[in-house]
């Protein structure tokens, strides 16, 4: 068991988040040492006046 | 307390997903023999492309 | 590190939503007494056919 | 796909637990009709006087 | 329905974490204008290092 | 922003997680192109008899 939820900003091109999920699968299994198989990765993205840091919205700054 | 999160790949018509929730509300509800009031069941539904096991994306399979 | 997950019934007024992250997020600051700059709100909208309080959802009361 | 995260408040026998666990799993499999193998079912306990409904701390009530 | 998940650094007192919870259910009441038994509210406490900004865990800095 | 809760099953040492933390961190800012300092990574440890695959406990394989 490996699994990892990942939240970003919403707004990056497919192919960017494709990737990312690949090499955080990569990082987990290295990492951890656990086969590739037993690792699921889940990307939420997040609407950027949805999201903020302090009282300050993403939409915002 | 018996609060669920389900998460599945989207693409199942509303009504599986309706009966999905009921059914397991009152699983719940028998196994930890708790009241149905005390039971909160949310469903997230995750796009085949923000899914991997492994490095593989669901879209990809 | 203060980070709040906040789900609620979509159908809500984007102002609504922004100005209760803001609220939260000084209710945290002040509570847990940290800098606003280490605490972080999302905002999670729920469809109300996704969601049951026991085996009742949303969508039917 | 059909990941399932229950929380419920601290105290139950493991023996109790266990089970939810296994009928979660089978009642998810049924609903959605997926694999039994593609489904992960983790439980996570909550203190007494980490969970509230409203203002009222669940070790109060 | 209001639900908040807090993450914060381990190590605080009970009445301060408990004293959090009150002041976010009512926070959350007063935002989205609902009534307080629709809410929820769970803390969670995270080890310093079980939790990182970036590449340093709390537990070095 | 890219947030990652990363969970496995307890028992490995603390440096294997600190290590594993440093990697995920590392390889969302890379994926991401995003600061350092915008990533936050949590690890939760689940125990054995708290996590199924299907209606098997990891307690029990």
């Amino acid at each position: 068991m490996g699994d990892s939820l990942l939240k970003c900003v919403e707004g990056r091109d497919d192919e960017i988040i494709e990737q990312c999920i690949c090499d955080v699968a990569r990082t987990v299994q290295k990492s951890l040492d656990i086969p590739l198989e037993s690792i699921r990765i889940v990307v939420e993205e997040v609407s950027k006046n949805r999201f903020a840091v302090g009282d300050k919205l993403k939409s915002e700054v």
